[in-house]
């Protein structure tokens, strides 16, 4: 579909004036996250779990590179059928009931970011929410395509239920992790478990047939991010992509909780957000949609004021939905 | 700044399949506002004031072919100072007082939709709202520049707060209109005037610099609008573009009341829009922002489904800020 289109590279658009010098720096890198081909082979599964094996390589660098060894958080895990769930507590929140618990589900295009990686790419949100973040180390392909993933995070959100009022647990997810976040939901639904008090829905992926007009128009604009259709299906692992569980755009998202979605005018996702944000409202779903300017899929890196507000954006969001 | 980039004609870029066939065909037109280049000269005063003429016959002729003639509205105007308000109230509202006033503020670039165009531009709005529309035909250039528009705004507001408390008046703009909304709450404050119970700013050109990424990436991407800048230059009269009183993103937004910001992922001012709910939110403000997926500047010409979910979003809003 894409390949018809001329791809701007991104060093054609210069970064705009109106954003923070760190946001500007980060627009200004030729591949932030030193991006490899993918494997040739879609069947390869050496190939592909030696790639992934690279890019969480690449991922756990660049994170430890920019967090400090000593961060404030009580840690600990869990298993359920072998599949680890980090938890970390903020050391200034208590270890009670009362305490809401925030599943975090991963992102790294539903095949990478476990490990290592997942427990490090939620150490930083654990640390601004007054809740304790359980991160799922879901299994992923090539070893463990569709539904395994899911499957996991279900059994992780039914274990919180046991632990929590649904009106003390929350679940979130960036990029592949908004993919599994809301399909969770729909899952949930069709399970006839309750609905968390609230979702966040990061830049998510939730539509893996890639149909999105932003999928077109910020093709080579957005220089993190490029289309990732044999990743979806080697992750599909046969089923057809335009299935809610896969693609929870096409759902029912009929009493979806009140959810938080976040994108940037340059994100590739940004259709598949604005998407599932009029999806939402048209069912008539509280739903609050943030964009950053010029912000290229998954934000400027982490660390730029941009980043930050929107952090505190969501952080708001979480605290208006909390218990009284 | 914008002319060493690469326009993708919009034909290169193909309507995506999620949305509407309705939205679909306007994206497919190849120039749906029969555009006409600008006068080459910027003092040439009879140049400009037939171009302005040719494109508001275009407006009123494509709008009343769209209306029918017998719309249940009540209309009247008033003068101020020599400059007509229309005011239209839909037959089922009562003419009283406890009726909300909302004060229209039209588009058509600082320079064009006055008039004929201004009225009709105005009726679609007015017909869906259960409040008297007052839709303000400012003066503009090539005879009135800056601050004639804007100081005709804000005697209509006065006469508004003369007429209503301020918790039952509105304000809204689309385009240059969302300009001038924006730049009246600007004015009223340093005035001293109550700020009214809403706002509403529809893909809002909050930015004469036009210094937004999508200035760049949505170049040729949204089919409908280009570049302004010799426009704006006009309305400016030598005056500094980035004044917030010309350039209102660049103003103090402190104190603003609740506003509703909508744009679409192609809209060349995508940024003018998710910038200012960005600094409205970042000073405390009640903002909503609603973007619709594939939708160049202005909606996809005002009848397709995804049109109307927007009008009924805002219909929503207004309706939440009324007072009980």
């Amino acid at each position: 579909m894409t390949d018809q289109l001329p791809v701007t590279p991104a060093s054609r658009v210069p970064a705009p004036s109106g954003i923070s010098p760190e946001a500007q720096r980060y627009l200004s890198l030729e591949d932030p996250f030193g991006d490899s081909p993918l494997p040739a082979d879609s069947t390869d599964v050496e190939a592909w779990t030696s790639w992934v094996a690279s890019r969480d390589r690449a991922i756990v660098e660049r994170i430890g590179s920019l967090m400090p060894p000593d961060l404030p958080l009580e840690r600990s895990e869990f298993q359920l059928d072998g599949v680890t769930t980090y938890v970390m507590r903020p050391t200034h929140v208590p270890d009670s009931p009362a305490t809401p618990i925030y599943v975090e589900i991963h992102g790294g295009g539903l095949i990478m970011g476990g490990g290592d990686a997942c427990r490090l790419m939620a150490s930083g949100g654990a640390l601004g929410r007054s809740m304790i973040t359980w991160a799922v180390d879901y299994r992923m392909p090539p070893r463990h395509p569709y539904p395994a993933a899911l499957d996991d995070c279900v059994a992780v959100y039914r274990h919180a239920l046991d632990q929590r009022a649904p009106e003390d647990i929350f679940v979130g997810g960036g990029s592949a992790g908004g993919n599994l976040a809301a399909a969770l939901m729909l899952r949930a639904k069709d399970e006839g478990l309750p609905m968390p008090a609230a979702l966040v829905l990061g830049t998510p992926e939730v539509d893996l047939t890639e149909s999105g007009d932003s999928f077109r128009t910020n093709l080579g604009v957005d220089h993190v991010l490029s289309p990732l259709m044999p990743v979806n299906l080697l992750y599909a692992g046969g089923h057809d992509l335009t299935e809610p569980y896969l693609s929870p755009l096409f759902g029912d998202v009929t009493g979806f909780p009140p959810t938080f979605l976040q994108t940037g005018t340059r994100d590739l996702f940004l259709s598949n957000t604005v998407r599932m944000h009029r999806k939402l409202r048209a069912a008539g779903i509280e739903a609050e949609l943030h964009v950053g300017e010029a912000m290229p899929h998954g934000g400027f890196g982490g660390t730029a004021p941009e980043d930050r507000e929107l952090a505190a954006e969501q952080a708001l969001f979480l605290e208006r939905h909390r218990r009284r």
